[in-house]
């Protein structure tokens, strides 16, 4: 299997793991390894994977790193958010929304520096490698995949330290040891699974959030911000306009230090079972609030229930790695069209853990006070009305009374 | 209008309004008025109801006074948590669920007393109006139904007090002035709407809320609890078994105090305008999110799926007042199928308004840890499937990719 | 009622009814009327209509009269037919899709004139009342809307004419009679209901159809037509080149030519009856049929399904007036992003009430002969790989089977 | 990968192919081959069947055959009936509805023989392995599958004769030579594929066909006749009551005659390329016509749309193989709780090729002639009540009419 290999753009984090797989790939496939590494606000410095890449025999002009935050949050995040995702009810799909981006600009490189193969360092349980891998297919149908936790035959920590040991790369003294749980971060969220996560019986324990402090440790008073949207996105916090990542990242410090965005789910994943991950997303948490109070005034009845009524398809879409899919373009086709005037502010109150939506405005609301007042208003809206409306719409289930009476239901 | 109405049955609270009603029924049809007023749990007492209606000129005979509170949790409440039903994402129904209830018991009274026409106290720019009459009509479609504040000249409280005055109805001392909002309640939830809470952009103000103390005001401690659940309906808390009542109620309890179920909410109303609410539900908040839990680990994805996707059209269909259509009794039997092994324990964090799952058993749990697992287990998992399975998924979007190439997109 | 209005645009056909109408609204509501009168291809001269309207005392600068033939396929059925809608399976929507752009020529014509009120000839149990008034209400929010059959008190063909007759309003000799049923037409098709129909046992009568020739009187030899589309529209039959309306038009001949079309339904209307219609619909029978064929080489199968899944959904937005609603033009908007390359030539075979598609090319084709011929190929299809595809996606299905046998079920 | 299986049930249709695979089953696996061949109204009988597989060495009591075409239609056909289901808008689903109940068989004498280990004869690159082997795995988790197709490397018609050849497996004179496409058949359809019908531009040859005569030499005069219907199941035709088997036959035999039911299809396979096939199923395109019709009469609209809505996503379910699904199961009980008073006869006009319903009548009707006709009934309707439901449904549409004025839009 190891000999058509010439060029592989590996997604390189600079930690042991994906050191491994470098090394690998240059020992299995005897081919040339690129590297790319993404600063995708998973808060861990990039020189350190410079270092280490080029210490491990990478060429200079093919070490690639790059700072795709802003990307990330305009591209991708907000897109998703326009539309209120939400994985089975409950999860924000963090990591599935990181993982079409880093995969787009591996081909990108791939392209650049014209190499014929992609490889990551997702295991074969898990829905990243399906989300890496259609990505990479949908982009480069040609492409060349290598999936090395499918391939080696390392099946432990101790193997794959062992292997680190026998190659010279250098392993830090605090991953000698087994985590306790493995962890994937970026600007939108990190999540927690394996090891002391897997009984779903048992509370998930304090030290495996790092994002948030809990809610007990926030302020006891409320903190209160004005969220504010154009278009569907998030402009500016407090009437300060931000950068799509600039202001994701004010949210997620507001979110972290009171208690926001923390969850324990155990989900289905696409490959077949079922897994337990902890989750902690502030902002997000925040943003779905605020996106969902300012679409309340401005985003008129039919279209924010067929918004609804679609949205488990597209989160289910993105969950399980079909972002560069004509399917899941036409949903979005269909969120954006509904999203021009989504725009106004939103008063958001955050404490101990609670996010709650306080206040609308828009220059475009939908919302009319004249029409709900018990008075009656100036406005077209006659109690009789009401009449004709429920008559016929009682008509077909009258008709069903009448029949069911008939024969002596 | 007036002549053609003999006998009619009154959804009859005891209060103000429907005391005027009652006497305008009379005065202005000339007919025979039967009162039902039920217990959903709203927290008030019946007695002074039957007292007024007494007084009122009823005849003992025609004055139904019923506690409806078990059958309203086990047949409208809880079949609906089936769902994990939420109107626009966020409101869980409480008022909505209760008209039919009320709706059934005026047309089952009607049939015993030989009444030919119901009557309720909705108003005519509300939901209500529609859920009372299209349930009125589906189970009794030849029965008269009058809407009093669609049909009457009273245009405003002051009105209605003369009225109440100029008929010797007695009006409570803290009835005389302008209530600052108006209030639904029963067992699931409270609603406050109106005046006060007319504009979205300000703050619902704290004396609105009555039902759940704040979470400011909730204690420093989390309170642990556990729900148990037989086939989709929480049957025990703490290990203890409790009636549908009575467990709604101690959930409520125990969101009261901890401040939860709080929503401040613009919604769509299905005649066609906006609204602000203000609803409480602490309970049911509770309960979504531990059945949501239990369903985590003992409903297949396919149906977890299939039920999130059809949710969206079963909560409208309920808040339109459709609770008696062959649509709702098609979802129902399809939640209702998904639903025979949900049953277990979830473990539940209370605190300050926060309601967290933290462990889930069950003996029909589809969780595995085995296959979960970073290390390879007994179980048939082999991790070159995965290749397979991507490859084929990937198979229409490389078609796809080799199309877009070939026209140089 | 009849007091405040002073300019009225009319839908004028010239016919009987409309007549009446326009009499009844100068003596009614002492206003000026405007006519408007459209070419949608329903088969009548327009002179006429222009003659009888001045005859009835309309200013000539206030009798509008238009070809609309052109706009009404490019911009309403050409975009309804990239959906491949049917409403309840079987009906291709003819007059629903008409009615918007009359509304909307109304409008038009209001705003140029200055008229504040508009009047259709609907009566008060059809499905068009709702069309016509939505797409006013939609276009011009403040519009007084006239429906004299809701209004007036003419409750036969004898007091219609009998009005008609002491009002001057001249009367077809072939008009005198009761009609055996009532007739739509327009480019897209033509629908019979009423009288003779109303039975839906009985068979439709031959008479009834107008605008095909029965299968039976069709040639006994096929026709073979070649359908050319580009980006889901149809652009020219066997090579020629043709404008949408003309297009429209030569299918129309064709299908007509060879019995095709014709469809005796009985359809749930959006005011809550059941009626029976009588549709014929010839070219419309072969461009669905001949879309499908083209998109089948052409659209990506997540694409298709999802066009598929949402069809009905929208088909009823269409039939239930609602063309000009924020959630048809997200429909719409997923639709269309959709046909980028659904262009080529469709072959059809047309043969007494047969449409049969019998040969499809694109230059976009996703059709891969290399992926489906027994012999492997060259391409990058592995049988192994459907090994891991079917035991990734039974993975589920046998967790479930577990459990299932561990309680012993 | 041979050494671990004792028995296998192979479904065995006496043919060259699955009598091959038997052999090879003996000789790669060592294995005792159990022989499942079932009566599915393919048109073939069973007696050669039974001689050859005990030429081929298969012990008497190792031999099952079985008629199970009233199970096939009662408990498969007739269920998937009820829901109209078409894949991508055409297919009936002939071939993918007759997968799950040979699975079923297999698994029930696996367990009866203690077998471990089933096998099949589909090909590595269709849907048929999908469907056979999901089956398996959901009704017995741990079962073993053998998919020779996907193993061996016999990789041309030349090699498999070869195979048989020296293996004497005696060889039909007329299998010899290439088959010019290939077929599956039971009561329900045949479909062909492969070789003539690869290239999707030419039309299929007439010899493709075998279950239907051409339309153009179908009688020249219509047959008419009457499909009986007892909740949404056909119970009898012309009045006659017959058993599921024996009406699909009689059905199946008409449309034979009339020249119905032939369809040329590009699908999109759940393997992820698209195939094209001929499609011949006579006596269900009948089936569904007439099944649409008798619930034209029976159904309510609310129930008829939402079967609507989610038949394409049941047409999916089992066209990939998910027969045995929780949710496939989940949308029959959706489905099955509609079909409660589907229940009357339905008249059939078939007419080469054409299926037109001319009338419908059940004694639960829900068509009411009084609620249409154009003269007002005495039923519940008034015209002025359409005033009302319109104004309200038009609502939202004239405050988003409002807004966009304001907005100078």
């Amino acid at each position: 299997m190891a000999s058509d290999v010439k060029r592989v753009v590996l997604a390189y984090s600079g930690g042991l793991d994906t050191s491994v797989i470098l090394k690998w790939l240059q020992t299995t496939y005897g081919c040339e390894v690129v590297t790319f590494t993404a600063d995708l606000g998973q808060g861990e410095e990039l020189e350190p994977a410079r270092k280490k890449a080029d210490l491990l025999g990478i060429k200079p002009e093919h070490i690639f790193i790059e700072d795709v935050r802003e990307e990330f949050v305009r591209d991708y995040v907000f897109p998703m958010f326009r539309a209120n995702a939400l994985y089975e009810g409950l999860y924000l799909l963090g990591t599935s929304i990181a993982r079409p981006l880093i995969s787009k600009k591996q081909i990108e490189i791939a392209r650049k520096v014209g190499a014929d193969a992609v490889s990551h360092g997702a295991t074969g349980k898990g829905n990243d490698q399906v989300r890496f891998e259609l990505s990479y297919y949908a982009l480069e149908p040609d492409i060349k995949i290598i999936a090395p936790w499918r391939e080696w035959d390392l099946r432990s920590r101790e193997q794959l330290i062992a292997f680190a040991e026998s190659h010279q790369i250098p392993i830090a003294k605090d991953k000698r040891g087994e985590a306790p749980f493995s962890v994937d971060a970026n600007l939108l969220h990190s999540s927690s699974e394996g090891k002391v996560l897997e009984d779903p019986a048992i509370e998930a324990p304090e030290f495996v959030y790092q994002r948030t402090i809990a809610p007990e440790d926030a302020p006891d008073k409320a903190t209160i911000i004005t969220v504010g949207f154009e278009k569907g996105d998030a402009v500016s916090i407090d009437g300060e306009a931000l950068s799509p990542a600039s202001l994701l990242t004010r949210l997620n410090e507001l979110g972290k230090d009171n208690g926001i965005g923390r969850l324990d789910l155990v989900e289905n994943r696409f490959v077949g079972m079922k897994s337990r991950g902890v989750y902690e997303t502030p902002g997000g948490t925040i943003l779905l609030k605020a996106h969902r109070g300012i679409e309340s005034i401005t985003l008129d009845r039919g279209a924010a229930h067929l918004k609804d009524d679609i949205m488990p398809r597209y989160a289910e879409l993105i969950y399980n790695g079909f972002w560069f899919s004509p399917e899941r373009e036409m949903l979005q086709a269909l969120i954006d069209r509904s999203q021009e005037f989504v725009t106004g502010e939103v008063r958001v109150k955050l404490y101990k853990g609670n996010v709650d939506v306080i206040g609308r405005t828009s220059p475009y609301s939908l919302y009319n006070q004249d029409l709900v007042t018990f008075e009656e208003g100036a406005v077209a809206y006659d109690h009789r009305d009401a009449a004709g409306f429920i008559k016929l719409n009682a008509l077909r289930l009258r008709t069903l009374g009448s029949r069911a009476r008939q024969i002596g239901e």
